[in-house]
């Protein structure tokens, strides 16, 4: 039986052109998009099969608790590669490829996005499956799906000659086109590039090398020097500074001549912007797509998502609703590409919500901000079983805690008691203290917190079960 | 001195079309629609003068609160009049003359809306003025509004022949007309219906017991039996109950051989809908009206309020976007008309949106609720200075506080104390309780409520200061 495939899964994306849903904090591919799972929890069940190894995850620290609660959901397996920094996807698929190699060289790699949905996911097996000789001979194979329209959001690919069996080599990549040349492209069958990259693990170092000597170099000592941190294996912050932030196309895949391109139609989309998530979504007769608290009369075409806020539309057409807690947005359905620019409007003006979510998702459960004001804040904190949060002190609050649900085990000081529901515990400025839900079930706290500084730095970690202190 | 003109302001009205901002809880006349103060307290101010006497407001029992604190904001006396329920306008207006006329048959009554807007006050008054011999002389005068576009949205008026100085008998009252005639009324000068009254007590209550005698002889009812309620006067329930269900207009105005008519310009504006309140006010140079956290790009001729949500628009063109805490409404500005239709189906569904805000006033301040769910219930409270809770005691909740701003007076059965910012108090559940304001500056307070039912009609008042007991 041969080497299985490696999939390495590319979690570092920040999926701004979806806000308000989709946050730095909380981005795209752990979002439930389509269906109740997130793209990046779509994208490990389609590598359920004996074709495929144990997953390595390529995410940055600040995600690793959703990466792992969403695999754990869905009880799937996953290595952890944690990158120090946001360094776009060339040196997150080298730094993979390297390490993979250094146990394997000739190991067979298939890199996935992990924000993109594929509807028929054994499609993508048997396309994944139908390149394996073409990378197994030293190709750098990327998939190319055949395109349905004209679109000028994707990159596109021009196959060349016939190299091994139903891959060609790459003649032209073209980057996102006028929609002039869109067309020409659609009528002479190019392809969309997906993103999805299949190849062995010591072809891509060596080709990245060749172009690149620097970056090749960098990720090596990165990967050397990298330290396991409770399980995870985390990136040398030094080492993986000195690679050059760029894209694996634009570093590799547009120099070689090792690129082939595999054909794959497997309902496939990058969910680019809200407009993409309305097309692959069940329509009603009048094309709207409606989620959550939404009312709609006379409205024709638009997507609307609501996050408990009765959210009601009149007489409109061909437009985007979305709503969260803290953040609405309403854009035309065709100019959905320009929400990057808002965010970016957003975050020049110091707004928060460009980058941060109300609810905040932390490794021993999650909380959301219901109220803040000078000097006071109000928090609904949810911890799930088993969940413990550090010990700590502040020292700029007090805090107050009602318990609403469950039984806490809450420390003060020297000592420890368990609470019940409509119970009161007050945590005084400079108080050690810690939370703890030893029970079965979820246990939830209303939280207010007194103080001159309210913000979530002001925290001491003495002890942490999750690596924080 | 001849006798003062007697306003009589109708705050009975429910202003859906408003909607969300505008709800049954706060309706369109208590909402600070264009500037700083609600177009309720715009009416008080725009009979400031000797002309004028002592208003009386003829509101809802439920409102009373609103009516009260918004009068003394801006230090204006009025005397209320309570219906017991909306009857419309007749039976409203009917009552008050009733009133009035028992004092003084011949005063003159100024009958006002109060969800109105009249940018050149002094006009207005002028206009009154000079209507002043023909109300004397037996008159129902209505104020028609030199019409400045084809609205669909109004009643119209054809002037007839010349009465009294400035004033012309009513030819013809035209409701709402369709694009076609509402053309024609235009080019020929027909004006519009505003709704604003002038005429002696004694002659309305003549012309309405002439053309419905049920209905005179019960408002006469209503008002012999009225009773004082701590200041207030609440018409008699079952009294009132008898009148028919109708509108002034329909009852006397389109009936009477002495209606007249006298023409008004003072910056009217009945601010019917969405887009009326977007064309009175000041716009960008884009076209649009942005209040509170909204952002745009490329966006023209929008209406944009959010009450704290960040509200981005991206690439829309003539919309209206409402953003409350708990309801928001995107509508095309051409058809603001049918966000009553909307509530309509707000309603129908059982949303309490449709009728209730986050947001409640009380006597001794305000409350927001800032979660609710099963089993428990956060609020934050707003006592104002001298405010006083009533003594109640709950049947089926606890309640915790935290002091967040201010020195809260704490009544707990037998105990009475006072508490700081940061401090807790705890209501179990049946105790006798009281909350007090006993400062000069607000006091906040977050409320956790518990229990198996959290719904307002769950006090029992065992004494109140604002006779809710």
């Amino acid at each position: 039986m041969p080497a299985r495939i490696q999939p390495v899964i590319l979690c570092g994306g920040s999926g701004t052109r979806l806000w308000p849903t989709s946050r730095t904090s909380l981005p795209k591919q752990f979002v439930p998009l389509l269906g109740p799972h997130s793209t990046f929890q779509q994208t490990l069940l389609r590598l359920q099969g004996p074709l495929f190894a144990r997953p390595i995850v390529v995410a940055n620290r600040d995600h690793r608790c959703l990466v792992e609660k969403q695999a754990a959901a869905i009880d799937a397996g996953v290595t952890l590669l944690l990158e120090p920094e946001r360094r776009d996807s060339g040196p997150a698929i080298l730094a993979a490829c390297t390490l993979v190699a250094r146990e394997d060289p000739e190991a067979v790699v298939l890199v996935l996005p992990s924000d993109h949905i594929v509807t028929e996911p054994r499609a993508f097996r048997r396309a994944v499956a139908s390149a394996l000789p073409a990378a197994r001979a030293g190709r750098l194979v990327t998939f190319g799906i055949e395109a349905d329209h004209a679109s000028t959001e994707y990159g596109w690919i021009r196959p060349g000659t016939r190299v091994e069996a139903r891959c060609h080599a790459v003649h032209t990549f073209a980057e996102k086109p006028d929609a002039a040349r869109a067309a020409t492209y659609l009528s002479d069958r190019w392809l969309w590039n997906s993103g999805n990259f299949l190849m062995r693990a010591d072809t891509l170092c060596a080709e990245y090398a060749a172009f690149d000597p620097d970056t090749a170099a960098a990720a090596a000592l990165a990967v050397e020097a990298a330290a396991d941190e409770g399980g995870a294996l985390a990136l040398d912050a030094e080492g993986f500074a000195g690679t050059h932030k760029t894209s694996l196309d634009f570093a590799v895949m547009e120099k070689t001549s090792r690129a082939a391109v595999a054909r794959m139609r497997c309902g496939w989309s990058d969910v680019g912007n809200w407009n993409a998530l309305w097309a692959i979504s069940e329509r009603d007769d009048l094309g709207n797509v409606s989620r959550g608290a939404a009312e709609l009369f006379d409205t024709e075409g638009c997507f609307v998502s609501s996050d408990g806020m009765v959210t009601s539309l009149v007489g409109v057409r061909d437009l985007v609703v979305v709503a969260e807690k803290d953040a609405i947005l309403v854009a035309d359905r065709s100019r959905c590409g320009d929400v990057r620019k808002m965010v970016e409007i957003l975050r020049s003006k110091g707004r928060p919500q460009a980058e941060w979510h109300a609810s905040s998702h932390r490794p021993w459960g999650s909380y959301r901000v219901l109220e803040a004001s000078d000097g006071f804040q109000v928090k609904r904190i949810t911890v799930a079983p088993g969940g413990r949060l550090s010990l700590q002190k502040h020292r700029h609050r007090a805090e107050h805690w009602v318990v609403v649900r469950g039984c806490a085990r809450v420390t003060v000081d020297d000592t420890v008691a368990d609470y019940r529901e409509s119970e009161h515990i007050f945590i005084p400025l400079g108080a050690i203290h810690r939370l703890e839900n030893p029970g079965n079930d979820d246990v939830e706290l209303i939280e207010v917190q007194l103080g001159s500084y309210l913000g979530e730095d002001d925290i001491v970690r003495l002890e942490d079960a999750y690596h924080r202190a």
